[in-house]
C-alpha cells in the first residue's frame, strides 16, 4: 500500500478506489465514474456538486469522525454557503479515508426530461423508399452477380438510374436475391442512389430517429418512414455533464485532458446508442432496422457528437469545423443502427448558433410569417431569431445556465421536489408555492401529504423566474434588483444585503440577492441579444414572440415580460413552441425538401455575432432593470400592474424608521 | 488433466497444444496455427501435407518410440506412397503424447513469388489528384465552418463542383485549414467529386496499391499516383492456404465450418494488410499516405476479401454474388489504409472468370488485335480468352494444380531446390536438369557444389511440363502418356506401369505413370477450353497466343504445345505477357479512362461455361493425347522432331525381347 494513497467509498453506489492525498473528491468521483452534477466543470463556480461527507477509519464500530480527512472548507465554499456536513466536492481534497455519499438531488440521472415530439403533420418525401422486385434464378448462361441482376431489375422499373448496393449489403445480398421476391430500400437524397437494405419477401415497414443532442438531454424520437408517425420518443441527461455542465466546462475539459475529447464523444454517442436501443426496445424492431437518423445539436454538441475537437469554439473567432449540412454513414460514427444506415446533420448557423437553431427555424422560423416574428430558444445559451419573409436575423446570447436553476442558491433541475411555481401575496409578501411532482398549490388541502414523497428540495428555472417576477410585483424587489427590507419576516438580512425566504422546512429555501443578480444577469443578455437583432432588422417592436424548448413550454409569457427578458409584445401573441429543435430534425429525416430547405435557409440567414457589437452590451447593461430601461411595457401594462418606479428606497427607509 | 487429450508439439515452431484423441494431425496444426501446406484441403488427394512424427512420450531421456502414439497408416498413404518416417497429416490421428516435425519443404513460406510488377507506361487519368489553395483566416463575421471555406475556395478554382468532405477528415479538417496553406487530395470517379486527404502546406506525392490476389500468392505494388511509377512491390503466400490450397477446398471449407468465412476473409485481409506494411516501408512512407486501392482476384478469392460467403461459387449456377465493378471505401474493408482511401475493384467476368481475367483482357486483351489472340492465364484454374477486335470469348477450365507442381509425386512449389528445367537424350535416356536458385545444369561445373545449398527437393510445374514434354520427345513416353519401358535403368517398373526416375540422390526424384496423367488431365482442360471458345469463334487456328502469369513466363513455349497444351501457332507469336492481371490492376488504378474500359470490355465479352458445353468433354478427350488428337500441329513440327505415331507397343516389345 501506498502510504501517500487514501480509500475512498462513495455511497450509494459502493464505488472505491484509492487516491493521492490532495486528488479533488471530484476527480476521485471522475475516475471511479460516479456522476456527480457539476455545472461549472469544477471550477468552483456553481456548488451543484456538493456530497455529504462522513469521515473516519473503516472499522467494524464504525466511522471515527476526524476532521482532518478532507480538507478545510476554502473561500468559495463559504461563499456559496454549503449547509454543514456537506462539501463542494471540487473544492474538498482527500487527505485521508473516506465514505462520500452522492445525495440524490444531485445525482444527475434523476432530471425529468421535459423533450417530447410535437405533433405536426410533415408532408413526406422521405431520402429512403421501399421498393418490391422479383427475379428469376440465376442462370449459368448469363454470368451476371445477384447484386447486378437486382440493381437491374430496380433500374428497370424506371425510378432510379446509377443505382449502387452500399458496401455493407454485400455480405448478405446473395441469399436475400436467390429468394426471388425481394423489398429493397433505396436511399437517395442529394447524390446518386443506393440501396441500403434488403429483405426476402414482402417488407413494409422502415423507420428512422431524430435527435436533439441537448448540452444537458438528449432526446429521440423513433418515426415510422413510411407514414411519418413518431411511433416512440426516449430522453436521457447527457452524460457528457459529468465532465461539466455548461458548455465552456466542456470545451474546457477537452482542451486540459489528453483524452477529453474521445471520452466526450463516446459519452454521447454511448447515451445515443442506449436511447436508440431503449426506442427500438418500445416497439419491439431492431435497431438493425433503423435506416436513417437525424441529429441536430448546438455547435458544440454537434462538434463533440461527430469527434471534432470543439476548442476552436470556445474562443474568438468561434470558428467551426463544418457549418455546412453533413451526409454521413452511422457506421462511421459507430452507430448502433443498420449497417448501411444514412445520417443527415442539418447545417449550423454559426459558431454559437448550432444545428438546433437552424432545426428551430425550419419548424418555426420567421421566414414563415408576415409580422416581424421573434423566435426564442433558451438552453444554457439562448438563440434567437428575428425577422419575417423578407430577413432572417440570428443570434446567440450568453444567458449562462441560471435560467435552468443552476448557479442560484437553492437551484436545481427541473425534478420532483422543485418549486416551479410561486406566487407572493402584495399585501402580507406571503408566498403560495407549486412544487414539481405534486398537484396542489402550498394553500391546498393535501399539499403536506403530498410532497411526503418528494420533499420540496429546491427551485428550478421557472420557478426562479416566478419567484423574482412576482418579488418585484409585490414590490420586495426594486427594479433595480435589491431586495427592499419589507415588513415581513421573510425577508431577512444577510451581510450587507437581504434575502427572501421562500420556503421553511426541512430544507430552507430562500431567494437571495445573488440569485436575484444572477437572474438579471440571464435575462440581461437574453433581451440584449432581441434587442441587438431589432436594431439590425430597424424595428422598435416585434409582433410575435415564439417561446421553444422546455423553457419555453414552463414559463408563464407575462412573467418573462414582467422581468424584462423579452420584447413587450400582445401577451395573446407570445406563444410556446414546444421542442421545435426536435420538430425540424423530424422535418429533416421525412422530407428532402425540408432539407433543400434547412440549408438555404442557414444560407440566408443574416448571422450577428453578439461579442462583435459594441451595442450588445450597451443593451445589456440596461437590460438588467426591470422589466428594463430600454422600452415602456404597453402591452404588459395592459396584464399586470407593474410597481411604481423607484419605491426601493422608499420603503428601505421605512423599515429604518419602524 | 483430460485423459481423453492428448499434447502435441509441433517443430520447429515449439507451438502445443492438447487435442481430443482422434484429431487428425492437420486440424491440430491448423488450430495452432502452424501453416502446413494442403493442396486438397485434407482430402488425402495431394500427400502434400506430409510431416515427420517422433512418436513417445516426453522424458528427461528424450522420445521413446512408440507406434500406437499415431493411427495407423491408410490406403491414401500408401497410394501416395509416402516415405518411410513421413505420414500424410490429414490422415495420421493422434493417440498418444508427439512432436511433430513439419519438414521445411511443406512449409508454405518459403516459397518463391514471382509475380513482379511489368514495365508498361500508363497514361495517367487517375480518379485522386493533388490541389492547392490558399484560405484567409477565418472570420467572426461570416461564421462559415473551416470545412465549407475549404470546398468553397477549391470549387472557385473551377474545376469541381458539388464538392464534400469525407467524413474521416471532419476530426482533422480544421488545425490544417487553418494553416492557411492546403494540399487537398480529390478523389472523383464515376461520383460527385470528395476531398479524402489535407495536408498543411505543400505535399506533393500521393499513392496508390494495385494488387493481385492469387489463390496461392498475393502481390502488390505501391504506385506514385502522381508519376505513375510502381515504387515497390511485395508478394506473400496466400495464408489461406492453411485452410485448403484449391478455390474448392476453400469453398467446403467454408460451408463446413460456422467460422470458416470470417476466418478466411481475416486471412486475406491480413496478408494483405502486411503487405501494405511492406511496400509503405520499402520506401519510407507511412501506410496512411496510401489512397487508393485495386484489388484483382478469381471469383472465390474476390468474394472471400469482399467478406462474401463463395458457396455459390462452388456449384451450378455459380452465382456470383456481385459480378459489376465495386467502387468502396478501405476503411469499410478493415484495410490499414488511408482513413479515407477508396478501392476499386473491376468487374468480374463469370461465376469462374474474375477480376483477375478481367485485368488480364484489360491489358494483354484480344480486343487489341485484329488477329485471333488466344490468352491465357494458368492458376489453379485457366482463364481463357479469345477474340480479336470484333468479338471476345471468354471461359475458365478446370486445369487443377498439376501445373502448379500439386498433385505431381514429387512436385512442389518454384522454391530452391525444385527442379525447373528438363533435358532427356534420346538416345541414352539420361537427364539433364536445372534446379532453381542453382545457375549450372546439372552436367556443368559447379552443379554439385552449387546443390549443397538447396538440396535437390522436388520438382515444379515447369520442370514437370518439360519432364513429360522432354520423355515424349525422346520416345520414352507414348503419345498415349504411357511410361514405355525403354533400355534404360531410369524406367524402372511399378506395379503394373513405369516410373522413370529423373534425379538419384539424397531423395529419389521419378515421374510416375500417375503424374503424367495428371498434366495429360490439366493440359487436356486448357486445350478442351480454348477449342471450345475457338469453336464459338468459328476458328480452326488461332494467329496469336500469349501466356499469362508465372505459368506464363517460366514455360517454354515449345514444350507447351508439345504436349498439346496450347493450339499450334507459330512459335515466334507464342509470347509470354508476365503478370498481365497485376499490369490491369495498375492501369486500373491509375486511369478512369481504363476502368470505364474494363468495364466496358466486360459487358461485351461473350461468356462460355465450359460445364454447359457437350463439347467440351469431346475435346477434353481428344486432348490428353500428346501433342493431343484434334488437330496437326504444322508450326510445332517445323521447331521439333516429333516422334513417330504409336511408337509405344514396339518399344516395349523390344524390352521383352531384350
Amino acid at each position: 500500500m501506498d502510504s501517500e494513497e487514501r480509500l475512498v467509498v462513495f455511497q450509494p453506489s459502493g464505488r472505491r478506489g484509492r487516491f493521492a492525498i490532495g486528488t479533488p473528491l471530484l476527480d476521485a468521483a471522475r475516475a471511479l465514474g460516479v456522476y456527480i452534477e457539476s455545472v461549472c466543470g469544477g471550477r468552483a463556480m456553481c456548488a451543484r456538486c456538493q456530497i455529504e461527507v462522513t469521515e473516519g477509519q473503516f472499522d467494524k464500530h464504525g466511522i471515527t469522525s476526524r476532521a482532518d480527512h478532507l480538507s478545510p472548507p476554502g473561500d468559495s465554499e463559504r461563499r456559496w454557503r454549503v449547509p454543514p456536513g456537506r462539501r463542494m466536492s471540487c473544492q474538498a481534497r482527500i487527505m485521508g479515508d473516506l465514505v462520500v455519499d452522492v445525495p440524490s438531488e444531485f445525482a444527475v440521472n434523476r432530471q425529468v426530461v421535459r423533450k417530447r415530439a410535437e405533433t405536426r403533420r410533415i408532408a413526406l418525401d422521405t431520402a429512403t423508399k421501399l421498393v418490391r422486385v422479383s427475379l428469376p434464378q440465376a442462370e449459368m448462361e448469363h454470368p451476371i452477380g445477384d447484386a447486378d441482376r437486382l440493381i437491374e431489375a430496380i433500374e428497370a422499373q424506371g425510378t432510379y438510374r446509377g443505382l449502387t448496393l452500399d458496401t455493407a449489403l454485400l455480405t448478405t445480398v446473395q441469399p436475400i436475391v436467390q429468394s426471388g421476391e425481394i423489398t429493397a430500400a433505396i436511399h437517395q437524397d442529394t447524390g446518386p442512389p443506393c440501396i441500403i437494405a434488403l429483405w426476402p419477401g414482402v417488407h413494409t415497414s422502415i423507420f428512422g430517429v431524430a435527435f436533439d443532442i441537448g448540452s444537458t438531454t438528449i432526446a429521440g424520437h423513433l418515426v415510422d418512414l413510411t407514414t411519418g408517425r413518431a411511433v416512440a420518443s426516449a430522453g436521457t441527461a447527457n452524460p457528457q455533464i459529468r465532465f461539466g455542465e455548461d458548455l465552456m466546462s466542456r470545451v474546457s475539459y477537452v482542451m486540459m485532458n489528453p483524452d477529453g475529447l474521445g471520452s466526450l464523444t463516446e459519452a454521447v454517442r454511448g447515451a445515443i446508442a442506449t436511447l436508440i436501443s431503449r426506442l427500438a426496445g418500445q416497439v419491439g424492431i431492431a435497431a438493425s432496422d433503423i435506416l436513417e437518423a437525424v441529429f441536430v445539436g448546438n455547435p458544440v454538441m454537434h462538434h463533440l457528437f461527430l469527434g471534432i475537437d470543439p476548442s476552436p469554439l470556445g474562443q474568438a473567432p468561434f470558428a467551426l469545423a463544418v457549418s455546412g449540412a453533413l451526409r454521413l454513414q452511422a457506421r462511421d460514427l459507430d452507430l448502433p443502427l443498420h449497417p448501411a444506415a444514412r445520417v443527415y446533420l442539418p447545417p449550423c448557423i454559426a459558431g454559437h448558433v448550432g444545428a438546433d437553431a437552424a432545426a428551430v427555424a425550419l419548424a418555426e422560423g420567421p421566414q414563415g410569417h408576415d409580422e416581424v416574428t421573434l423566435v426564442i430558444d433558451v438552453g444554457t445559451n439562448a438563440e434567437i431569431l428575428l425577422g419575417n419573409r423578407a430577413r432572417v436575423l440570428a443570434a446567440s446570447s450568453p444567458t449562462g445556465p441560471a435560467f435552468e436553476g443552476a448557479q442560484i442558491s437553492a437551484g436545481q433541475r427541473a425534478a420532483p421536489g422543485a418549486i416551479e411555481r410561486v406566487r407572493i401575496d402584495p399585501v402580507t409578501f406571503e408566498p403560495r408555492i407549486k412544487v414539481l411532482g405534486v398537484d396542489p398549490w402550498s394553500d391546498e388541502a393535501g399539499f403536506a401529504e403530498a410532497t411526503l414523497a418528494t420533499g420540496i428540495t429546491g427551485i428550478c428555472g421557472s420557478g426562479i423566474i416566478e419567484a423574482v417576477a412576482e418579488l418585484f410585483l409585490a414590490g420586495v424587489v426594486a427594479a433595480d434588483g435589491t431586495i427592499n427590507p419589507v415588513a415581513s419576516d421573510r425577508v431577512r438580512p444577510q451581510g450587507r444585503t437581504f434575502d427572501y425566504v421562500l420556503w421553511r422546512g426541512e430544507i430552507e429555501i430562500a431567494v437571495t440577492q445573488t440569485d436575484i443578480r444572477a437572474i438579471q444577469l440571464a435575462k440581461g443578455a437574453l433581451y440584449a441579444g432581441a434587442r441587438l437583432l431589432m436594431d439590425h432588422l430597424g424595428v422598435d417592436h416585434v409582433e410575435r414572440i415564439k417561446l421553444a424548448g422546455a423553457f419555453g413550454s414552463y414559463i408563464e409569457p407575462k412573467y418573462a415580460m414582467v422581468l424584462g427578458m423579452i420584447p413587450d409584445c400582445p401577451l395573446d401573441r407570445v406563444t410556446s413552441i414546444g421542442n421545435a429543435a426536435g420538430t425540424g430534425a423530424r422535418m429533416a429525416l421525412l422530407s428532402r425538401t425540408h432539407r433543400a430547405e434547412i440549408e438555404a435557409l442557414v444560407r440566408r440567414v443574416e448571422k450577428i455575432e453578439t461579442a462583435l457589437e459594441p451595442r450588445f452590451q450597451e443593451h445589456f447593461v440596461s437590460a438588467m432593470a426591470m422589466p428594463n430601461a430600454i422600452e415602456p411595457f404597453p402591452h404588459l401594462a395592459l396584464a399586470v400592474t407593474l410597481p411604481a418606479a423607484a419605491p426601493a428606497r422608499e420603503r428601505r427607509t421605512n423599515r429604518r424608521r419602524g
